[in-house]
């Protein structure tokens, strides 16, 4: 079957997915957002409305996926079975709601489960427990409303959430600076490109802390000479 | 006179409203905004783009109402003479308008008045020094922006702020998940229907903390597979 | 040359730019942005999407401006060489775009040419590194996404970032409360203004924090009867 | 039973409401929105945000009020039941939510029997039919997204729909510059106001475009000099 | 190759796309976004800000996919090259970005080619002259920004354009509804499944027209009552 | 004085303001808002949130500037009498505001002074009458709510308008593609640009209506070859 008509159809759940190098995933879980974005080939991030509920929250793990129905979270509950140690549940919904599909109760459960945290392209509540458990969790909005459960969507489909494909078990990364989400097939060498892409920037930093300009670090002069910039007095 | 009459009349300050009982108002503010939002059957909330200033306040109290105009905050200094302690000032506004129509001497105002906080559909400034006292204030914006006196709005009349209606008197309850707004005549029970929601609760935490699944404990496996929900593997 | 075409003319960089006086500029400094905004006769401000990344912070500079084209960064790196100690950076662009301009290795080199902070009506990365050295930033979004460096825009040129005017050279302000942009030539008279309504709101706090009504402070009952208030029981 | 807690109730059908008085509602219809928001007393109107899917579609009537769920148009259904000839329904919902609540199909019932319009906080599809029967809706937004028919909201309570308050049988008037909200109560006084509004305006338009200036036919040289107006050249 | 790695991958252009079958195409051109979307089984939408530039637009053909940078439309250039008789260019863009990427000069290369129309996550710009040609185009906006030609982006790779994952070849259909898209492998059975609906949907609309309620052509009395519904007079 | 004060300050009418030249304008006045953009260079385009209220409409004229105070339109009077035939009024706010500061009267008013047009960041009402007049109006919004008089702005000041600098006497140019504003000292040479920038158009046109490829056309094939573009069948 095609995988483009596998996407977004209603009613299913996957049971047994593909999860992610768990060394790779442990290998990916030392970068950043934008370290791994960048590693990447500056693909995979979901847009940035998508924010943490508290600060320094940092998560990386194979996703769980879902797809939600707008201010209806029954998928959310289905999910939890599906969880694995150290998964990162991920929700997507057939269209833009803002309300509170997930709180406190669903994040006890989530965490007895092994889940690693949330990425929601929806609302959270109880943020203040979430924060205290604490339980990762990024969202695009905070809202008391609560939701029915009661028509189906899917768990462990390819979903877009936020902007950005995520295949179930693929990892996703989220920190202060967003989320990114790494195939699974891309993960180990990701994980590589970041290292190289951080050992590199140890020495740019410590000349650009001692007031080399990237002007010249960068050998950017001759590239903008070109372009045309002009320099007046 | 009809109320749909009086609703946003300008220029009318109600100077005697019956408050909710007192005793309700105490019993609802030992509960969040979404455990009430629940128990008023899941009504009465503002917009979510209503969000605290700084994290952690919680306020409960009957709402003194507020209608101002555009870039003016004339009215939020009529509307300081009608505050008696214990009192939640709501502002709503003729337009969207994210202005900073409070900063710290109102609230010094205010808080001598004895009003617990601030809930404004509208911008506000001064954030920090209102941190500092700390005066809980939820606003739809964080401006520098000033705000003339010149247009009269009202005071006490029933108005909607972000979304909810809400009469002079109401209980307006306040977190980092929201605002919810109770009728006075719906207060006492609300705070019985809150606590017997959050005395069932408890055993629920403890289901799922220990592993059990929602889909056991609700039940819903069964509606599930008459909704049509396929496993696959 | 006519100042409304060098308005955003692409592909300049001026070197040499007549900075705010620093005995103005150390005034400035004293008073928050809310403060400063009243004391210039409420304009010069930034539109309020443009938040600090952290709470806090509190900048107060001569503006190096700079225009970005979206999802391009490479002026933020030509404007590096134009800082000078106490400089605060601020970006504009020719369309909107959130893309993540600015991150730690660039906070390195500007914190070593001598900036205060960034002001950028785009997005930043790096949030958490930028919140620890601290950097201060002020942005318009966070996002992880990259930028490339390929077209030019140009360094200190008037520019319109975030709805204000800003020439080089003029005194910026920013904290919590928003961004103000203070013209070089109005930057001694606003100090001594805003030290004025400082030492005015002294008494006028302690009358506030001592119970007296601002509607008998200000004298606004006669107006407000005037322009036709009812006060009704 | 106070109205501040019947409003939003759910699952509630109310059958039998007042109506405007005909001859009031026959009044209004002859003016456009905006003079009727002016000799309301300049309250009672929408947010803009609800447009027209068509232009030049003018409607008056009573109003049959739905609340909606997210994602959910059962209501509009139930609601069919309760429209007479000249009625408008007015949809609101509980969470903000632009899916395709209303179409083609809906409209036909809707017209056979007797409704003059519609006027929705959310989404609705069949544009091109609707225009070509036509059947005027006022909406959030355009979407081809159906919905379900699962949980229950209400018909015929009070509704906040796009910020404006709706009591079952006010009378609604919608036209390109927007929708407002007339109570029952007041309608044949703003039918009055309006109509005296217009009556008032043949004179300034005939002076207005006679070249008398705005300045001199509504007196304000002297308030604006008053005010501190200066005119330099 | 895994699908999932291949998608958003930058800098490459595929010629040889395999492109949905003509018959199907041909079938799915006799029905309006809506209907296929439920034919769908309410899934393949995009998000409704994709609005048509000129009413009453509407096309249907294979993709050909583009992902753009921002502010620059080099990729709609390498795209024309891969235009065969019949398709929809459909270009996403790697963030937010409303700059016009197109306009009547593309839109004479892109007719010339073949292509039916232009679904863009981005904004265009001539709007009147391609009106008036005309050349079908659904955007996010309309903006005379002019943008450059200096990064790669890629042609024919699997996009997320506004929500919607659009692989090559998939059929993409648009009119003032909206636009949805159909994977390949499912354009002949969503043909038959439109028909099936449309068929369905004529004698449901003439018992609607003769005043037939909804409640009981649908047979929804009943789940409503048990639902709760309670009807009040 | 140096400019950067006077922009923005409040309660200031300028009566005398020196016009771009006639013949400039007219020149102008032949070539569309993106022909003349690119013709500037890229830069002085407003943001594409300005849309004209009825499509075709095509105004050019030297701009007097109003600034407006949010819900108050005093300043849209005072500017009426410093209307010379073929100016275009151009209305900025000292905040985000979208109440509907202009409608028909005021339109007869300027119509009878000699305006072309009005651009304004904010809304407007009477849209059916101004279409039928008809007076162009390019707006940020559409809204029936009105508006006092009571707080000083200024005219003929320099403003940001929709995120672009205007200066009393530029030249604005408004189309269906937005609204640009050329310095008065650019509108000849800007008129020059555009024409030769059409000329040039003429014989692409042709080349691309013949099927030859802007790759071809425009030389980008090496170009794309040295960025790294790959074809893959």
């Amino acid at each position: 079957m095609q995988e483009g008509n596998l996407a977004n159809a209603l009613g299913v759940v996957k049971r047994n997915i593909p999860r992610a190098d768990k060394a790779a995933i442990a290998a990916l879980a030392r970068f950043g957002v934008a370290t791994i974005h960048e590693a990447m080939g500056r693909v995979g991030l979901m847009k940035p409305y998508v924010r943490p509920i508290f600060a320094g929250a940092h998560v990386c793990g194979p996703a769980v996926t879902v797809l939600l129905q707008p201010g209806d979270n029954w998928m959310l509950h289905v999910a939890a079975e599906q969880i694995r140690d150290g998964d990162v549940v991920v929700a997507a919904c057939t269209t833009d709601c803002e309300d509170g599909f997930f709180g406190e109760l669903l994040a006890t459960s989530y965490r007895a489960r092994g889940a690693r945290g949330l990425v929601i392209d929806g609302g959270v509540r109880d943020t203040k427990e979430l924060a205290a458990m604490p339980f990762p969790v990024f969202s695009r909005a905070v809202s008391a409303k609560g939701t029915v459960k009661s028509t189906l969507g899917s768990v462990n489909i390819p979903v877009v959430c936020a902007g950005a494909v995520v295949h179930p078990g693929d990892v996703v990364v989220a920190d202060d600076d967003g989320v990114v989400v790494v195939p699974s097939a891309a993960a180990a060498k990701t994980a590589d490109a970041a290292e190289a892409r951080e050992r590199n920037e140890v020495d740019k930093r410590a000349q650009l802390a001692a007031g080399v300009l990237g002007l010249d670090m960068y050998k950017m002069r001759e590239p903008l000479a070109r372009a045309g910039l002009r320099y007046i007095d």
